[in-house]
């Protein structure tokens, strides 16, 4: 019979595109003791964990919680929830991500009608407004405010905006941005939206922070037909994550994943959303400046670059394959390949949450330098 | 500005339904440093977690794996990969999550035909042979193994086999019952089967390991429609769970949680799955002669009770609530209220895993006779 033993995992810098480092009072807070999910101890932490939550995303949307799965489950839960058969939503596609919307589109059973732009780029304002006049009966736009495939940021504001000015629900991608830049999810009126734990939160993989409007709310009570999702359903979900004392049992929350989540979350709050926004910002520069030196060229125009992940183009006759090798087994260090149309061309560099310090960029930069020579 | 702090959580002894007291090899291992989810490091992991799933699962199903959410999750994955619009399943229903099942049929677009017994009694064999011969077009029967809202073993093995002989699939609910019991996927011939992470292996809460078999894969294949769910797409999973060196992207895998699930198999490993059984069997003749000295009452005939999971009637002029609450503020010491019509009537005593011990036993029975004293 085959013998096994404990797992003792490399000991890696993580700057590919989540997840991110983990904070030791992170992964320290994930081991404490288990307690049930009906737990007035988990209760509280629930709670609480909302309240941060709130102040990440800068809303007061009540329906404000993590989702017990990863940032692909939380897109899910957006469309399934918001989206009936026969619905039709636009969806703003420039990237891996846009594309994964338009599936859960069309897996609700709805029409999609797409604006495509090429990878690299923005959403074009003027292409989605031609969409809107030429579907009056659209029900809702959904968009990716960081493209994690492109390192793009779209315009989130005038993206809504517009949704709005044509009666429509809005759906948001924040998965890469929520911590890392601006995330003004009130101030913007988006309907709903969902990130990850593992990028700019620095927490462990495995949960995903959502939020839906008073609106988007009242669209889910109202539905004609039930939510396909019985582990996604939102009219579900509340009675256990939602407000009040009492909570009714709807499935096994991941308990300690949420300590992590709440962990955090205390070290944003601690920081400032406004401190940690900067600070991706000035590392990102830091980072900009080193790769041109070594004569490397950016891929994403400055005005709409993410600092949380830099997409660098890799030079003529550089092996991908063999640069991330050499740099994860020499280095321990994790940069992210490209994805779909960028494989082979595109780095991912990620700077995210925890990772997003000075001391990485100066051992990404010398670690890429010594590869390179 | 509202301030928060770092949550520390009460150290409870869990003899609930689940999650049960995780034990500290596991929450050490999940606490180790995150690598990447296509880290050559973390798919060797996954190689071994698979294998060990298959260990404890008794099968050589190829598509063997830890879904990425709670046994909620597990559950619909087996529903909208098999079934599809149109489809007939027949759903076993004496308790809770055979319920459940049956609104996973509905959600999937198919006819659920039930198959309905008392709470507390095994699923009737005849009932279940009528029903298949009323509806020979059915596709699949699907049954809950350990029935965690009543305490009940139905007889896996047996209704698999009528299930086979009328020509259907079946998906058996191992939730509660992976390591506590007996679960032979390839001996009883189960097409799909699922469980929880928080159960009798005593991991943290989150994950559910799955099984489908060769001809499950097949039916999954063939489909005419895409699965409904992208997230749980197994047609999509496997390009990343699947044989093989090379791995694609499809969501980010929870990679702390799956330290956790792997330490917590290798522990059942190094037991042996049979000493496991025998384990929960001893403590839970413990348990039940400890019960029945001090008067109370077990709910479910001996010849087909759960020993990880210890139904017991609430006594007359015992108030429950203050009971559980008392068990829960004096002793630190949860277990489980009655589910559904259940609710007030039943406890349920918890024998799961690390929480199965003579220790917890005594623990609980003292604790029981000074809160009904």
């Amino acid at each position: 019979m085959q013998s096994y033993s404990s797992h003792i995992p490399q000991q890696r810098t993580l700057m590919g595109p989540g997840p991110s480092d983990v904070h030791p009072r992170v992964l320290n807070a994930m081991a404490r003791s288990t307690v049930g999910h009906l737990d007035p101890d988990f209760i509280a932490l629930m709670d609480q964990t909302k309240a941060l939550l709130q102040y990440a995303f800068k809303t007061d949307n009540a329906l404000t919680m993590p989702v017990s799965a990863p940032g692909s489950a939380g897109m899910e839960a957006a469309f399934v929830n918001l989206v009936e058969p026969g619905d039709t939503v636009i969806v703003c596609i420039n990237g891996v991500f846009g594309t994964r919307m338009r599936e859960n589109v069309v897996r609700s059973g709805a029409n999609a009608v797409t604006v495509e732009d090429d990878w690299g780029k923005q959403t074009d304002l003027n292409k989605l407004e031609d969409a809107l006049k030429a579907n009056p009966t659209a029900k809702v736009v959904a968009f990716v405010h960081a493209e994690t495939s492109t390192g793009v940021r779209n315009d989130a504001e005038k993206i809504a905006a517009l949704a709005r000015q044509y009666g429509c629900l809005t759906i948001m991608d924040a998965v890469t941005s929520l911590g890392g830049i601006d995330v003004a999810v009130d101030e913007w009126q988006i309907d709903a939206t969902y990130s990850g734990s593992q990028k700019c939160l620095s927490c462990v993989p495995g949960i995903s922070p959502v939020s839906f409007s008073d609106k988007a709310v009242e669209v889910i009570k109202s539905r004609k037909t039930p939510v396909q999702s019985w582990f996604l359903d939102m009219n579900l979900i509340v009675g256990y994550w939602g407000q009040g004392g009492k909570r009714a049992y709807h499935h096994t929350a991941p308990v300690n994943s949420i300590y992590a989540l709440h962990e955090s979350l205390i070290m944003l709050h601690e920081e400032g959303l406004e401190n940690a926004w900067r600070r991706h910002a000035r590392v990102h520069d830091k980072l900009v400046a080193g790769l041109e030196d070594m004569g490397l060229e950016m891929a994403v125009d400055k005005a709409y670059r993410l600092p949380q992940l830099n997409v660098v183009k890799i030079p003529e006759g550089v092996d991908d394959g063999h640069t991330r090798q050499r740099l994860l087994n020499d280095f321990n260090l994790e940069i992210g390949a490209g994805l779909g149309e960028f494989a082979g061309k595109r780095w991912r560099i990620g700077l995210m949450g925890a990772a997003c310090t000075d001391k990485n960029v100066d051992y990404c930069l010398a670690a890429l330098k010594s590869v390179l020579n």
